[in-house]
C-alpha cells in the first residue's frame, strides 16, 4: 500500500521544479525513507507547466495526499503555486542556484502572502533533509507508529553526535569526555 | 475540552519570545479563532527563560498539544529551541526588529541544520496570519470538519478579492468586470 | 474602441496582487493615459486566485491585448503566473511591502528560470511609472501616432529637467545658466 | 534580409559591456537563433565608448531594429545609457562579476528612474536566455508567424520537462507516472 | 572669479540627477563654501538629459573645472556617465531613494569597471558633506592657502568633538574629563 | 574609589563616536550602573580624534581600566581602533545610522582581522544594553560579589517575563498559567 | 593542572556544533595554546542536544571554567544557547555553511536581544582565532603572566608585519624601507 | 627623482593592510606603472600596526606624497585609519576576503563619517586598476603630461574595445562591422 511514485499510495508528493534539483532533494528522499514514508515525486514546473502543476495537485489531493513538499529556485514559486492550489500543507525548500545562490530562492519561497502559507526549510541540502523530516512529523499526528520512527531518530541523531565528539576529541589526542 | 488558555485544551501552543511581539502575532490569534482551533499562547524567551521553555514544551506535549508557534525577533532562537525539545512539528514567525528589521529574524528562524526542521513563515504579520492557518492546515489531516472550515476560509478568501477588485474598479470609474 | 476597462478594448491589462497596490500603481495608470494607451486592471492574486489568473488571461490574450503589467509585494509571484499562462510580453513590478520592504518583491520577480521572461522594472513608484511607458514602448513598434507620443512625452520630460533646473538654481541664488 | 550581424537586416541589436560576457549572453544568441530572428551583436561600453554606444544606438533606430538586449556586470550602466538614447525598448541582463557576484549588476541595472524604463531579465544565464524570449515575444506582436514559432517554443519546453521527469522517475526507480 | 554658479569661474561642478536630490547635497556646497571652494550646480540626469551631460562635461572641461561631485539614487549612473565622458577626477554620492534606501545607489555608484574610476562616497548626507571635502583637498594640492584651511577645517572639528565631550559629560553629571 | 566619570576610578571605558550616540547608549550606562559597575565615558571619533583615542586608551590603561566598550555607526572602526591600541578586552556596539541603518555599523565593527578581535553586540539598543552586562560577566571572574550581582539580574529578568506573561494572558482574558 | 582536554583543568570550555566545524576551529585552539590557555573542546549541538548542551555548562561552570566559545553555522543558536544557561561570558565564532556563507551565521550569533549577551567575533578563520585571542584578553585581566604574553604575541604579531613588507619589497624589487 | 619605493621620491603611497593584498593589488602598481606615476608600497595594518600606520603617513606627507592608496578586506578600517591622520587625498580598495567575500570590505571603507572622506572603488580587481588612475587622474590636475598620458589611455583603452569587437564578431562568424 504503501509504496513509492504513485500519488495512490504516497502520504507525501514531492514537486521539483527541475530534474537538475534532484541531487539536493536525494537528502529529502534518503529522510522520508528512513522514516518509512511513502512518496511520489515528479518534475514540474510552475512556470513551464501550471497545468501540469494544478493537475497533479488535484490528483494527489483526490488519491489521499497529506502533505506536499516542492523545491525550486530563483525566483522560486513552485511551492507558492501548490499551495495556491490547495489546503494541505505545503513546505518548501529554497534551491541555491548562481549567481545569488539562494538568496532570492529563499525569499520567493517563504514570504508569502496572509492566507496561502508555505513553511519554508532552510536553503539547500540542510533543508532538503528536514522538509522530509517535518512532513513525517506532521503525518505522525495520525500515525503513533510514525512518531516512535520518528522519536527513535532523533535519538539516534543524538547518539551520532555522541559518537562524532569521541572521534573528534581522540584525533585532538585528548581524553575520553569524562 | 477546545478551550483557549492552557496546554490540556489547546491544541496549538504559541510561544512569544517577548510580550511586545504580541501586536503583531494577534493576528495568528484572530487565524486561529477564526477557524475555531483552541490555542495557549506564553511569554517565554528562549534565552532568558530556557528553562521554562523546556518545561512549557514538555507539558503541552504531555498534554496533547500537537503544533508549536514560535514568533521571535533578533537572533530568533524561540523556534529552533523548541524543536529541539519537541518532535511534534514546529512552525516559525521571524518577527521584525530594529534596526535590521527582520532579516536577521529570518535567516535564524529558518537556516535549522539537518535534523531539527522549524516550518517558517514569511516575515511580520503576514507570517502571524499564516503559521495558525498552517496550524489548522496541519490540524485538519485528521480533522474533517476543521479541513472543511479551512477550505471555506479560502473560499471565502477568494469572495474577497472580487469584492476588493469591484470596489478599485468602482473608485477608478471602470465597468464593473464583465 | 480604445477604452479603458475591459480586455476587448484595452492594450494593457494590469493585474495587482491586492487593492492594497493602487496607490503606488496609480502612477502606471497615469503614464499609460498620458500615453493615451487603453488599459484593463484587475485585482487578481497569484495564491488567493489562481484559477482566476488564469482566466483573466486567457480572456485578455482572445480579446487582443497585447501587453501585461503585473505588480505584487513580498513572494511576488504574480508576474511568473502571468507569464507562465501566456506567450505574451509580460511586465513585473515588485512593490514594496513590509518589512523587508522590496528586496523579496524585486528577487521573486525578476530571477525567473529560462523559458519564461518577465521584464521587470524598479522596485516601488519608480517602476509603476516605467511599466507603462514600457509597454507605451513594446506596443509602439506597431503603432507610429503612439511612438510619436513616446518620443514627445520623452522630449517633454528632458524640458521638465531644465526647468527644474532653472528652479533650484533660482532658488540657491545662482545666476541663470550660460 | 534577415540576417545576423548587421543593424540594417537584424531585428535585435544586443550591446555587450565586454567580450567577456560573450559565454554566457551565447544563450541568449542560441534563444534568438532558435526563434528565428535576427541579430546584430557588439561589444560596446557606456564607460569606455559611450560615443560609440550613442551612435550604434542611433544607426540601429535608423536602420529598423526593434528591441536592444544589453548585457553588462558590476555597476551595470549600459542598458540604462541605451535607453536614455532611445525610445524602442531596452531589455537589461545583468551578468555576475566577482566579488559581488550579480547583485550590484542586478540593482544597477532594473532600478531606473521614472521615465527611462528598462525591462531586466534574471541575473547570469537565466536572464540571457530570457531576454532572446522576451524580445521575440515583443516583436511577435506585429508578426504572426513569429508568434506561432514563440508558442510551439513554450509547447515544446513543456514536452522536455515531461522528458526529464520520466527520466527521473527511472533512475530513481520509480513506475512511469500514471 | 572664484564665484560659484558658472563652469568660467567655478573649480568644482556638481550635477543632481534630480532637483529632489538638493536637500542632502546642500551639505556638500555648505563643505565647498566653508572651504571657499567656487562651484557650479546643475540638475542633468545621466537618463533623462545624456547629452546635456555630456555637452555640459565638455563645457566644464574647457572652462577649466577640475573636479565633478556627482549625486544621484537607485540605479545612479551618474556619475559614471560623467567619468566616461572625461578624465578629470569624478566623485559620486549614492543617494537613499525609497524603498531600497541607497544599497542600489552606492552599489550603481562604486562598482565601475577599470579604466573609468569613481571616487565615492559614503551614502546619503555623510557622503553629500565629504565629497565637497574630498574635492578641496584634491584642489588643495596646487593650492597651499587651501590646503591650510582644509587643515584649519580638520583641526576645528577636533575641537567641536571636544565640546560635544565637554557638554556630554555634564549632561551626565559627569566631572569635567581630567 | 569606585565612581564613574573618570579612568582612575572606573572598571570600564566608554568611548562613542560621536556625542549623537549617547540616547541609544544610555541604555549601556543604565545596565553598568544596574550592577554597580564605575565607567567613565568620552566623545572620540576614531576618525576625527584618532590622537586622542590613542592618549585616552592610554590613560585608562594606566588607570587600571579593565574592559573598553566602543560605540559608533557606518564604517565603525572605534572598536577596532581601540583594539589596535591595547590588549584589554574590548567590546564594540554597532550603531544604526541612515540610510543603511546598522548593516555598515554591525560588518565594519564585528569582521576583524585575525590577532585583534572585537567582541561584537547587537546592532542598535539591545547591543547597547549588551555590552554592559558582557563587561560585567567579564569583570566578575575576579569580583565574585558582582558574580552575584549579575546572576541576581539574570533572576530578575526571568522573574520579568513571568509578570509579562502573566499582564499578557490577562489582557487576552486567558486564565492564569496553570 | 592546566591540561587540555576537561573542564576540570580547563579555563575555556569550546563548544562545536558540529565536528566538521573543527578544521576552523583548529585555529582558535592554536591561539589558546600559543598563549598557554588550557581548554576543553566537545560536540554538542543546541538543536540535537540541547540536554547535552545545559549539562556540560553546568559542568564547566562547577568546575571553574572561565569563558565559553561557541561555533556554529546557519542559524547558529549554539553561543545563545549557552548564554541563556549561565552568566560567565560567552563569545560566538559564526561559521560559513553553504549556500548563504555566513551571513546567516553571523546575524544568527550576534544580533542577541537584550540580557543574554554573546561577545561575536568575524565570521570564519579570523573570528576563530581571535576568539581564543579575546578569551586569554579576558582571562588576563587575572593573570599578569598571560596578561604578558598576550601583549608579546601582539608584539611578535607586529614584528611579522615588518617582515612580511620586507619580503613584499623584495619580491617587487623595492629598496628596503627606509 | 620619480623612482617608485620611496616616499621621497613617490607621488602616491600604497598601504596593504596584509602581503596576502598583493596579487590583486599589482593591478594598481600596474595602471601606475603604465602612467609613470612613482609609487611606494608597504604593509602597514591598521589594526596590528596602528603606529606604524601614523608614522609612515607622517613620513609620507612630509616626503611631498599627494595621494594614498589604501586596500584592505574585512574590516577595512585601513583608508579610514589614514585619512584620519592626513588631509591629503586618500583612496580606499576594497578587498573580498571569505566569507563575506567583499561586501563587508566595501561598506566598511565607503561609509566614513562627515569630515573624514575616503574616495572608495569598486571592490577587488577592477577597484585595484581604478585607484590608479584616479591618483593618476588627481596628480594631472597639475601635470600635463600625466593628464596627457591619462587622456591617451583612455584613448588606448576605446581602441580595445574595438579589437575585442572585431575579435568576438569573427569568432561568431559575423561579417566586421559596417
Amino acid at each position: 500500500m504503501s509504496k513509492n511514485g504513485s500519488p495512490e499510495t504516497a502520504q507525501v508528493a514531492i514537486l521539483l521544479g527541475s530534474d537538475s534539483d534532484l541531487p539536493v532533494m536525494k537528502k529529502c528522499l534518503d529522510s522520508l525513507a528512513a522514516l518509512e514514508v511513502a512518496y511520489d515525486i515528479v518534475v514540474a514546473s510552475a512556470h513551464r507547466t501550471p497545468g501540469r502543476v494544478a493537475a497533479y495537485v488535484d490528483r494527489c489531493e483526490t488519491a489521499g495526499v497529506q502533505v506536499f513538499i516542492c523545491a525550486a529556485g530563483g525566483a522560486a514559486h513552485l511551492a507558492g503555486a501548490v499551495a495556491a492550489h490547495t489546503t494541505l500543507p505545503v513546505l518548501g525548500v529554497p534551491l541555491a542556484v548562481p549567481p545569488l545562490d539562494g538568496m532570492d530562492s529563499l525569499l520567493a519561497t517563504v514570504q508569502m502572502p496572509p492566507g496561502i502559507p508555505v513553511g519554508t526549510l532552510a536553503a539547500g541540502a540542510f533543508g532538503a533533509t528536514n522538509a522530509g523530516i517535518l512532513a513525517a512529523q506532521i503525518l505522525s499526528l495520525a500515525d503513533p507508529a510514525l512518531r516512535e520512527r520518528v522519536r527513535e531518530s532523533r535519538l539516534a541523531m543524538r547518539e551520532k553526535v555522541l559518537v562524532k565528539n569521541a572521534r573528534m576529541r581522540a584525533e585532538l589526542g585528548l581524553p575520553e569526555e569524562g
